[in-house]
């Protein structure tokens, strides 16, 4: 794990929610992308060599918005930039974390994604990502 | 706002928790420290510039306990290191947020730390903290 990627943020209204968090941030969101597989439009924030990825749910099919129907609004995941991400889910495996995707799938971002299921981590949806290059 | 200064984590059992995210890093923690005053305590691990705060409660009126019977493990703030508490505070006051801490407090890590309330933040409990130095 070389570092913190991005905390994803599960919001109802992108528009509202890159508001607020212009606000808070100081600073606008830098770019915004939807992710049509899964369901999601999201934005950007960039707060030191991390951030912040608000998610928006495109349809009610949604993880997101399965998420915010379970939960509310609120933080959803936490990525961690890896340098080999079959590597590291190998060695997450191996050491009895629960993989929700063995094979990486495309995600936000130019990246490689895979996360490990909640279960295995406390309650934390943890995200592996790796830059496409 | 700096940078994420760390994210804290609420679980249930704190020897457990650092065993799973020492395996998790590859890396065990790198401090413990009790907080009385909030009723928990915590450990530290590194990754890249950020740190991850493991949160386990010593008695059933911390917040942490609260967290966990309501919504069970899971992530529990996100701190940003800010370099002035007070004007921040402010700013944000300024800008419609609602601060639970409208005066700073001494936190974990040698800290001053103030929340700000998640019904102003998409259900996200923000933590402004300023190194004391």
């Amino acid at each position: 794990m070389n570092k913190i990627e991005h905390i994803g943020i599960a919001v109802k209204d992108l528009e509202k929610a890159n508001k607020l968090y212009a606000q808070l941030f100081g600073e606008p969101h830098y770019k915004v992308e939807e992710v049509a597989s899964e369901g999601v439009n999201t934005s950007f924030f960039k707060v030191g060599e991390n951030k912040i990825e608000l998610l928006e749910a495109t349809n009610n099919n949604s993880a997101i918005a399965k998420f915010i129907e379970k939960k509310g609004e609120g933080i959803h995941h936490i990525a961690f930039d890896v340098s080999d991400i079959e590597k590291e889910i190998l060695r997450l495996k191996s050491e009895g974390f629960k993989i929700i995707n063995e094979k990486p799938k495309q995600g936000a971002d130019n990246k490689l994604v895979a996360f490990l299921h909640p279960k295995s981590t406390n309650g934390v949806l943890i995200e592996l990502c790796q830059e496409i290059i």
